[in-house]
């Protein structure tokens, strides 16, 4: 008997006592392993969950978690042999485990990326503006991002294994938000295997992660409003999910990334002898038989202009038949099996639906020739290309095969390939094939209220494009409608959806304490040291610094449009200058503001500053006259350690004024700072 | 007999045929108006939504739409008297219909003037900056939102007919999608006479907005993926919603704004003579009594630290007192009726719960002083103050009475506090009494994942404050868990709320055309013409000037060092600038390099660019060394033409090069230009 694959509950490995249901491998239909969740306490692991990994998520800041995170995906990349090998099991070849073994490390590494370089070191996100609230300034709001203090419930899909679940764990984890992972049973083997490995490096703070092998059970009648479910899978399964009366009633966060029917547009622009034609019949062929079709992202549906349907089947079917497919395992084949014989049932099920409006011209559903294989054991099938009868029947754009099959359907126009794309109700992705900039942002900007991401092909980015089926960590993933209405990843935009947005409402102070960077309005400190002497452990945020007046004048003006060459009639020419609606005189250069102001505030000799790299939201309020006097005001804004440097980032507020007080020009000033001083 | 409400549905006012039902004066019971959906064809009002609305709203840009909500909004506002009248028949007060009618007004106007400020001259917003997918640059992401292709359905609260409806249409309206209204029976009348006004004024385009007065039926039946639902009321109600089978099977999106347990927390640096205590007890008090109580956002428990419990007391009943409860027409009368007496049936059912684990402590369920009114035919209540028992209890964390009733409960310390706000299940809004930064941090980090919204009040802001109670247009309005998990408001977060985003992938000219911003790496176009020489109307996406190479001198260095008196070492002392890990020698001031650059592409004489007005994301990349040559390459990135001025903004991609192509700078530049060229 096989192994029964344990679930990791509360800090230890739990095996069921019962024998479980066995798992059998997609290529010759062997047992692999056993499942069984019987007597796991799900109660306990959501428990377990919300205190200890809830809590020493808690403790660590997005910096830190994410150097967790490198750590990991540098792990789990040195030693992934052994995923490669055990995902044959599940029918994929090499190439198609790619996709997901090292698609799901990189995601990982991925977010451990993006969380450096766009997050503070911090618990908490900053979301947009402050926004002034009263006249007079003493009341301001802010909005913030803070962790949700419940769990992230993942229920996936058999058939990334691998990135399917770490695609949803490196979010939430960046967002400081445990996980409990439910992998699908026909494969769960390989996530038990990665999971085993995540457990036994050490590297995730206790009960950040747990692994529920088997099935759900009642795990979702534990869950509240702080918790979320995400599920991967069929449109139906999501269906019954929405309905539970947990997820109905607790107001908990649920989305959905379902099966879609997918397009491929080929634009009206293209002949058969560009080279987009042969772009759009490769793409399509890869997206049938990478992973035998089996991505929730593959194109089902072809959508060609009507004078090109003979053309793309030809080509598509032509292509089809070099690809060789059989055991993954051997050098040459190109397609493996499907993930089981029950799912080749439901692909056969399911193109019996779709020959109501379509033929098939390429493929044989009960017939195909293998290498080192068998199909009446291993969950083979043939790639299946259909051919429209009727453009707008409903089968072709209503029912998913889930696996290597894909119909081609004839449009006349833009605006009726745009109204065919609608017609899947919701996709995760449609590709559109085209050279033209205009056929581009008409159909783009037609059907991207129906799909989470739209890929524009064509000779130019070929080469570099990652393909119509590749969710990207730095991209959003999921769908509208029929696709589940979710959204995961995206980058920054995947943490905050394990984040609840909360506007607060204070003094300057107030959200300058709450929120750790200094708000306008706010405490000034100053003191007899210049805050460029303080390095990053000493820098208090309110540090501030004065310096001027100076005055500008006339001659400075001069100068300055001669040095630089910028001679704009409005700093040299007094009488177009009285012209100009805005200033009514010559003005100071704006340029010529923002150095002189730098000279007010600098210290010169070496110190901790190591140099401003950068100027952000720089905005010239009033116009300088000749004989203005200019004040700047520079204040500690934020601080942010790098973890992996000895320096950090700080960002000045400042504020240079005139003679009035008028304030003349507003920005902020970016700066490295050493953490400790050198000698 | 009284009026029958009317619906407008498909351009025409719409009479049930029966007799319908009548709604009663919550101030004396008589007849106001009666109400009946029956005939209407809630699925022709779906269709015409998406169609007429839907391409009516399409074919205009976000700042089109803003200039329709500002005219209505102010047609509105300049007639709002006959609705201030017709409001007190619901009970209200003019203070309370200032809330609501005001409120609402200033709601529609406050995001006719986000949507000028934040939005572009188009129908696509863009998402965050273009993320680089492959090496060369030939592969880019961008996320766009687009409107959706379906209708807003508003399900709405008794509490605040004029507010309540406008909050949610304005946001849509922005965003492109039409919108169906469906009051709550008890207050419709006001509704109705406001969207008769809104139909009267011919400013919004025809099946922008529809009205439903009634049951809403087989309404949810039509809906898809496209379209939204916008609960508010009662957590129950919500349930019920979400487990729609259209709701649960087609992945549209469904929003609640549920009644919560609102906390108001007195700090624990607070003591009786501190202005804060006398500010918090007031904000209980008029929380207890604006609207009777009857709003999401009334504060339900008054968290005080333990020893303070008796003196809050004390003071919010002494204070509760003067209010005088009665017709809300009589002149000194503060608090009105409750919207009916099926209400206060409710809240008395709730009182009956509540009193398990509290005492009252002010207030007689059952006998009130009135002026001008009767207690047997309004439907009048006491406030009603009530002291918990035991902190912990369940009751006083959850049930909510929704009206004038509120619980004072002992807290020991800020990690109590936290936890018992926690214990509302999620809140639409907290507030925090406290002038200490410290307190503040604490409890709102500690607090926030349960809250949509939290107010921090202290003598600092209290005059500009506008009240726990109030959501604001700019500030995000929703909460977590129990209050429904909803989002609403929060300026261009809520017009997003009705979009689609979706993640665009192609070259540089794709994702320019897609979006109409100029992209790195796009066609730049060179012509004779100086792009400073073409007014709005002529200048295009792409018209690019470069402009060098000038050579940057030692003397140049030194020469700006002592002029502007910026010198920073790096600039002037040869050693120490060795020694800067970054430069490894004198390198020329960022502000010379930027300042040089205007310079190499400015036109001199007088045209249409107006000002430089600002620089955004400037960033320097490569040191500038004494002998280096550099070139400036400016493109036309962005053209934003203001619908009410003569003029626009253009964003210029500006990047300087050192002589070996190395990019030195890189940076927005900020213009106005005109719109036509003046003589």
């Amino acid at each position: 008997m096989s192994r029964l694959l344990e679930s990791w509950t509360q800090g230890r490995w739990y095996a069921a006592s019962d024998e479980g249901t066995p798992l059998l491998s997609a290529v010759d239909g062997s047992e692999v392993a056993r499942i069984s969740a019987t007597g796991v306490d799900r109660a306990a692991m959501v428990e377990y969950a919300r205190t200890v990994g809830g809590e020493a998520l808690a403790s660590l800041t997005f910096h830190e978690r994410a150097g967790l995170l490198k750590q990991l995906g540098l792990t789990l990349m040195a030693g992934k042999d052994e995923f490669y090998e055990l995902s044959r099991t599940t029918g994929a070849t090499d190439r198609d485990s790619a996709v997901d073994i090292d698609g799901g490390f990189g995601t990982v590494l991925s977010y451990a990326s993006k969380a450096r370089r766009e997050l503070p070191d911090d618990t908490v996100y900053l979301d947009g503006p402050v926004e002034q609230l009263g006249k007079k300034g003493t009341f301001l709001g802010q909005h913030l991002y803070t962790s949700r203090r419940g769990v992230a419930v993942q229920i996936n899909a058999f058939n990334f294994p691998v990135w399917g679940f770490l695609e949803k764990l490196a979010p939430a984890f960046i967002a400081g938000v445990p996980t409990i992972v439910k992998p699908a049973s026909a494969t769960a083997y390989l996530t038990e295997l990665v999971v085993r490995r995540i457990v036994e490096s050490g590297i995730l703070p206790e009960g950040s992660v747990q692994l529920l092998c088997g099935s759900a059970g009642d795990l979702l009648d534990h869950l509240d409003g702080q918790d979320s479910v995400a599920f991967t899978g069929s449109a139906d399964t999501a269906a019954v999910l929405r309905a539970h009366p947990t997820v109905v009633a607790s107001g908990l966060h649920f989305t959905a990334e379902a099966d879609s029917l997918n397009a491929s547009i080929l634009g009206a622009d293209v002949g058969v002898d560009d080279p987009e034609f042969d772009l759009y019949v490769r793409q399509l062929v890869t997206e049938m038989t990478v992973k035998a079709g089996q991505k929730c992202t593959a194109i089902r549906r072809a959508l060609v202009p009507e004078p090109l349907v003979d053309a793309v089947v030809e080509a598509a079917s032509a292509r089809l038949a070099t690809i060789r497919v059989g055991n993954p395992a051997a050098p040459d084949v190109r397609m493996g099996a499907l993930a089981s014989i029950e799912q080749r049932d439901e692909v056969l099920k399911a193109l019996r639906g779709l020959t109501k409006s379509a033929d098939i011209v390429f493929g044989d559903p009960d017939h195909v020739e293998l290498v080192d294989a068998e199909r009446s054991s291993g969950a083979f099938l043939s790639p299946i290309l259909l051919r429209a009868t009727d453009s707008w029947a409903p089968e072709i754009h209503d029912i998913e095969a889930f696996g290597p099959v894909s119909t081609v359907i004839g449009y006349r126009d833009a605006d009726d390939a745009i109204a065919l794309a609608a017609r899947g109700r919701g996709s995760l992705v449609a590709s559109l094939v085209t050279a033209d900039t205009d056929v581009a942002a008409t159909v783009v900007r037609g059907i991207a209220a129906y799909h989470g991401r739209i890929l524009v092909l064509n000779a130019e980015d070929a080469a570099e494009s990652t393909g119509h089926g590749s969710p990207l960590p730095v991209l959003v993933h999921g769908g509208p409608g029929r696709a589940g209405g979710g959204e995961e990843l995206g980058g920054i935009r995947g943490v905050l959806h394990h984040m609840q947005r909360t506007a607060v409402q204070g003094t300057p102070n107030i959200l300058t304490a709450v929120g750790r960077r200094w708000v306008g309005g706010a405490d000034r400190v100053q003191t007899d040291v210049h805050p460029f002497r303080k390095n990053l452990s000493q820098l208090q945020i309110g540090d501030t610094i004065v310096g001027g007046p100076r005055q500008v004048t006339r001659a400075d003006i001069d100068h300055f449009a001669e040095f630089t060459g910028d001679t704009f009639y409005a700093h040299t020419d007094p009488e177009a200058a009285a012209a100009n609606p805005l200033f009514g005189g010559i003005v100071a250069h704006g340029y010529l503001v923002v150095s002189l102001a730098a000279g007010l505030f600098v210290d010169p000799a070496p110190g901790p500053v190591l140099a401003n790299f950068g100027v952000d939201g720089l905005r010239f309020l009033t116009p300088v006259k000749a004989e203005d006097s200019l004040t700047v005001t520079l204040t500690a804004k934020q601080i942010t350690p790098r973890q992996s440097a000895d320096y950090g980032e700080v960002r000045w507020d400042a504020v240079v004024t005139n003679q009035n007080d008028d304030p003349v020009a507003t920005y902020d000033v970016l700066t490295l700072v050493a953490k400790a001083e050198k000698e």
